[in-house]
């Protein structure tokens, strides 16, 4: 049996207490599904995301730091969101996840609220509280340092390095709402300020340090699944060769090729100097191959992983990235085509604990909103908030950090702060979470993942590019409509389990629910099928939006685009004169979903064995007739 | 009789005193004057500057505010400085100072700390702290902002703009030993970390208004000695002509063909690029004359306020400044010529309040300690720290404002700093304050004045820039010693008495003691002599060194210049070849001070009324026999 440390930051206390019945995991697994599970089971939707009474959950899954299952070297975060006040998850690499895992546990539960900054040591089956007065104020790579040198004496000086450590930047600190969590430095459980959360409960950091080995069932059926896994990767042309060699920002090319990389704040799906941040100009002119070795997430053989090196002023730096997402947010979006200055901010986030697409997103949205003249001109202390000037990404990922001047607005994210100056309808967000680097004006089922996505605008939870650009696993007409909304579900799904093993999205390249299901029965030594896992998903899934309809009424009036992409078609390219069609798929995906108006109706829930969802649901009146 | 607000922080109590005794006023002006005599009465001298047992002194002197009197719209700052250990007085403009004492108060003195942020809020003859709690972690020119909106209520929207505001910014909050008090946004009691005194205490702010008239003896004196105190400011081309037109930075290019315009953390005096950083290059590229006109000090005819615009990518912005210590700080000493990352450091500076000598002073000092190979790499997350990359100014301006990686360091001063990287002769300091913006080398007595300024590293002790380079009053061979400690000293009594005054310095470029003399006469009824004026100048002088040898054992040891300027030969330009002879000055200075090993005397004490003081050094056996 597993176990939980439950961390009660009020009273100052640890507790290791079991994970639940084997009948229970079965229905939710891990990571994301069982994090859900305990939200639902603990926290009141309603509560405001950043009181005490909200909890933070770190959570692994059963395939977590299990050697020869393909890229499960990372974990997951578990909160109701301060950005979307969703339920929310955020998964992030790197080597933290597995070494929570060997440090002997498989989930954190962090309850209540400490006065006094604190961080979490984790140490072969132990665990304590630490005053982390000296760290408040830190930014992540000064935290992790100095973790790493104070708990130097307790497991000697040679292991120190090894102690894995994340943390919250100043943002985090300073509740900024797309705060992010970093561990081993530049990695991000980026989306929706989970740094926040940890900043509103006076938590800095997590570290960890283990030499425990997780639990396998089935060692002789793990090999023949492991085997088979890495093998299926190593044949596939994005795991085995796109990936390692350029990176996510492989994207840049083909997503702009498709005219549906958008630009300025949308308003196009075409960015001419698209090659200027692309995967390939990072990995000829700024990648450092030797230190990119080094950030590579636990046994992980697609090794994506960037590290790169400026040193042309007036950008220097090094660290970790760019990815795909942040030279489209940082880059594209906001108009600028300096590889330096992307990347320079794209250091600042990791520092700073700020998610790079959030923060590029919400830099867009004030760049639109000056050019509309909609912002006093002393808000702006003369800083050339305009499309393109890099020096912009820069200084105001500092003012948001800190709230600085302009950047107390940033900080609230690109919804909030279009509302604030009386242009709600440019924020380019789904449940006020900024939207990621696809057009879905191109990419109609695209589209319906953005607004049907249960933690908001997201790639993460349905990525339909795979089937309607890269053709993975096969392709479809991506201005079609019809059909779209079976296909966005099952990625819901599968996805929703994936995100519960825990494992990496990019397997999902190589295969899918099927070889999940074998990795998941060999390491747990339940017989799962395939259907079994995208059960567990779609339970999963409907229970957040149970957890959401619970917490501020969501349904089919949330389940939308921005007037943009509804309204306005795309003036140029490949996808000139398209918008999302989103009212032909919605109603279609009600109906592959058994939701009625965007909410899961009685039968649907029983179905899913979430009988006592579908009881709390009615006893508020939020059932569906 | 004047009053003296003494507000209690610990206690969060506010209570209004009078001003001393006639007799001790005499003896003591007010300013800085006062201000070291309340410190040596009520503060032990050893006491920690960041503890609450150390005191913050605002103070206006009789002059301050008064109309007629040129340039009295200063106030000044006193404590014991975190930076240098010593008492320590900074002095800043605007119209700040004024408002204070139309608020009905000559001196506010401010002890013990809060626990939670506050602000002063003194409104008429009355004063009230108020909670900061929102305003912790803003910078000046959001805070300032944000206490004018909050009491609009209470003065009328009209008149909140009248709100004079002096602040910390996040450097004061984080402690920072170079953090400086912002006033009116722009304006800074800049050296010797007074801001980091305030966020010792928690005290953001003090806000004021009134609508008092200060008290004039005798108008009819005042009228005539205004009159001819303003004629002999016009006619002076000082004052008239070059600081209106080319602010202080008309300096640049003036000092920089002596050859003593510090370069490259002084390894040189000859900076190439002056003309890139110089008070014509500012008027003709990126002032802003209509928004300097709202800039100028109150009541102030000089007028050498700046207010600039960057236009041009990647350094873009607009606030006050830069002034020429600031130029030479964080352009020539860092050897960057590009006057637009200075100006966009100095902006940085002034919003997270940062004294600009001292912070482009520390990052000389940084730059100096990479290229010696003295600092970790790793420190430096690839920002490329060398001479000239203005990227670096604007970078390590944010990181030590909020004590980020390197900037932990930075925050500590470049005698810490240098101490800590193994190099603590290369520091450019005096009494741990980093030197300003002329190589003494080629000027002997400014020399002398460094090493014996009693605040740390300073031109404002004694300007012997003017003899030795202006020509003002008369023009003296700069590269002799003989004569030059009489010359030291009328100047360190004269400006002591005039910091007493308020007034500011620039007034000494057109007259001198004697129509400061009859000026102080006039506003306080008393019949002052230009001897008189010494005198007192003189008493504040030993007083505080007598402070100085209390706290540390201030002396002759500590009367000295950093290793380069005694041993390294100036190596190239008007000053080539010279090296500060400061043992054949000191013994002079001595002489001519009345001290014995860098103490004062018995007789001396005593001969300036300071028996008290005699007797507390005699105690601790502090007096030279």
């Amino acid at each position: 049996m597993g176990r939980v440390l439950r961390v009660n930051l009020s009273e100052g206390r640890v507790r290791i207490e079991d994970l639940p019945s084997e009948d229970v995991l079965r229905k939710w697994v891990g990571g994301r599904g069982l994090g859900v599970y305990y939200m639902l089971k603990e926290v009141n939707p309603r509560v405001d995301p950043l009181s005490p009474e909200n909890k933070a959950i770190v959570a692994t899954g059963p395939l977590t730091g299990v050697t020869g299952i393909p890229s499960s070297g990372r974990w997951c975060s578990v909160t109701k969101s301060p950005l979307t006040n969703t339920i929310h998850d955020s998964h992030s690499g790197g080597k933290f996840g597995p070494e929570l895992k060997f440090a002997g546990f498989d989930m954190v539960i962090v309850e209540g609220a400490s006065e006094k900054p604190v961080y979490l040591w984790i140490y072969d089956g132990k665990a304590e509280l630490r005053d982390a007065k000296h760290l408040w104020g830190k930014d992540t790579h000064s935290t992790t340092d100095m973790i790493r040198e104070e708990l130097a004496p307790v497991v000697g000086s040679d292991e120190a390095r090894e102690i894995k450590v994340a943390c919250i930047g100043p943002a985090g600190e300073n509740l900024v709402r797309i705060a992010c969590i970093i561990n081993d430095k530049n990695r991000a459980a980026g989306r929706g300020g989970h740094g926040a959360v940890w900043g509103s409960k006076k938590l800095k950091a997590i570290a960890v340090r283990g030499h425990m080995k997780p639990r396998v069932a089935n060692e002789e059926r793990l090999e023949e699944v492991a085997l088979k896994s890495m093998d299926i990767i190593k044949k596939s042309p994005v795991t085995s060769q796109t990936l390692p060699k350029y990176g996510t920002a492989a994207l840049v090319n083909v997503i702009n090729a498709h005219g549906i990389f958008p630009t300025r704040n949308f308003r196009t799906g075409v960015f001419p100097e698209a090659s200027m941040i692309s995967g390939e100009r990072i990995a000829d002119e700024i990648m450092d191959w030797k230190m990119a070795e080094e950030e590579v997430c636990w046994g992980c053989e697609i090794k994506c992983a960037r590290y790169t090196r400026l040193v042309k002023p007036p950008f220097t730096g090094e660290g970790g990235g760019p990815e795909y997402e942040t030279v489209w947010a940082l880059g594209a979006d906001t108009g600028t085509s300096d590889l330096y200055a992307v990347t320079k901010a794209n250091y600042l986030c990791n520092e700073l604990g700020l998610d790079t697409i959030s923060m590029g997103a919400t830099i867009a949205t004030l760049m639109e909103l000056v050019s509309l003249g909609k912002v006093p001109k002393e808000k702006l202390r003369g800083l050339k908030v305009e499309w393109g000037n890099g020096e912009a990404l820069v200084e105001l990922t500092w003012r948001t950090a800190y709230r600085s001047g302009i950047g107390d607005d940033l900080a609230e994210g690109a919804a909030r702060l279009a509302k604030k100056y009386g242009a709600p309808e440019i924020a380019m967000v789904v449940r006020n979470q900024e939207l990621p680097a696809y057009d879905p004006r191109g990419a109609q089922g695209h589209g319906l993942a953005y607004a049907t996505s249960n933690r908001g605008g997201c790639h993460l939870r349905a990525y339909m590019i795979a089937p309607e650009v890269i053709g993975i696993p096969q392709l479809l007409n991506r201005f079609e409509t019809k059909g779209k909304a079976a296909w966005v579900k099952e990625f819901q799904d599968v996805f929703a389990a994936l995100d519960s093993l825990v494992v990496c999205k990019f397997v999902s390249f190589a295969y899918w629910a099927d070889v999940l299901a074998e990795q998941l029965s060999a390491v747990t030594g339940w017989n799962v099928t395939a259907d079994e896992f995208r059960k567990i998903g779609e339970r999963i899934y409907n229970a957040e939006r149970v957890f959401n309809i619970l917490a501020f009424g969501d349904g089919e009036e949330y389940d939308t685009l921005p007037k943009r992409l509804l309204e306005e078609p795309m003036p140029e390219g490949p996808a000139k004169g398209h918008v999302v069609k989103l009212s032909e798929m919605l109603p279609e995906y009600y109906s592959v979903r058994g939701w009625v108006r965007g909410r899961p109706t009685r039968a649907k829930l029983e179905e899913l064995d979430l009988k006592w969802l579908a009881d709390r649901l009615e006893k508020e009146g939020l059932l569906p007739a």
